[in-house]
């Protein structure tokens, strides 16, 4: 599949990039500036043994086309912006997984702080600026960075998917599932993404408390796990 | 331990009032009506093959004393008042393990659904009412009732713990790992409520989409599991 990480400078697209890449897809790495995108194209190569692109993110979004997905990994402060730069290059009807968190940092609070975007969610935020015919599936919020990077250890949690069409999560949902270790679950709607993106802050708060740096979630109490009924 | 169970007539409240006794407390099931209390009290223990009590609210929450655990498993529509009529009986310095997740049924929404309490949190409600000698623990937002009520199996779920006490979250968390399977998380302050809370609503979300009854959380990536550090 083709895939652009929007944001796969930083270290959750990184690491996010680098796993599917490793797991046989067509990857991108989208930055603001091409250079960088390209630079670290060719580190995330080198680390992975496996080939990956990088471009600018407008590049990187059109040319995960229809048929792919465009993940967007940036920081919430720069949320908004990202997406109207990316808006006219995505395809109609593409499928955008947006990973972001709204944490307070965005306005110099603390990582265990959550603001409340006006619309909801920050992936309902980005489905306002994309218009009705790009997708958008929230999830990824629980995976550590750092249990992305380690790719010679399995990531050992759920990815809680939250969106509006069933065909765009699922979509998503079996990149996911293409990752040694991870499982996506169906959480509903698009709208679910207001309880999901806070997530982040409490991991990370288990975390400080902890002194570790890859706490997440792993959704129990199903005996027979499986696809969605 | 003393442990008073308000509103332990519901569900939630009944499996974990059953459970509590089961591991060697003594348990106190308060209604708003002492006589549903006893009622619902012989029911566990004829259930349980183990004694608990039953009384009004007021009665029960001052039973726990200082030493003891006051458990409010209430819904959201009602919390306000409950705390309210318990506010002169609890003791000063009494732990309360506020178990309230504010679902939008509460005001005929859906139970995917949450609301925000004006004070940030159902717990950060409670202890306002309170005013500041009882310690304010929130959890157990994402233990099902069903999992509670099936004493002929292990509760397969972490409850996660919000508290601004340490002491007061220690005491729960002690309560909490003497109940099979189940495994308390520092989660840290009593606002982080805000994030853990709205789970509930995520939860069943899962349990609607997988047609299951006691979806939960496991908290995963910690290479060394204890204690806090």
């Amino acid at each position: 599949m083709d895939v652009a990480v929007i944001g796969g400078t930083g270290a959750e697209g990184f690491g996010l990039a680098m796993r599917l890449a490793a797991a046989g897809h067509h990857v991108t790495i989208g930055s603001r500036d091409a250079g960088r995108g390209a630079e670290s194209a060719a580190e995330a190569s080198a680390l992975g043994g496996v080939t990956l692109r990088g471009t600018d993110n407008a590049t990187a979004a059109a040319g995960a086309g229809t048929g792919g997905v465009v993940a967007v990994t940036v920081p919430f402060a720069g949320q908004a912006e990202i997406y109207r730069s990316i808006k006219d290059a995505v395809a109609p009807g593409a499928v955008i997984l947006d990973a972001t968190s709204p944490l307070a940092t965005a306005v110099g609070g603390r990582p265990w702080q959550a603001l409340r975007p006006w619309h909801g969610s920050a992936a309902e935020q980005a489905q306002a600026i994309l218009g009705d015919g790009p997708r958008v599936v929230a999830g990824l919020h629980t995976i550590a960075a750092e249990a992305l990077r380690a790719l010679d250890r399995e990531v050992d949690s759920d990815v809680l998917l939250c969106a509006d069409d069933p065909e765009a999560k699922t979509r998503v949902g079996t990149l996911i599932d293409g990752i040694p270790g991870m499982r996506w679950v169906d959480c509903g709607r698009l709208e679910m993404a207001r309880v999901a993106e806070p997530l982040t802050a409490l991991l990370v708060s288990v975390n400080r408390t902890y002194k570790v740096k890859d706490s997440g979630f792993r959704i129990v109490g199903r005996d027979a796990w499986g696809r969605r009924p």
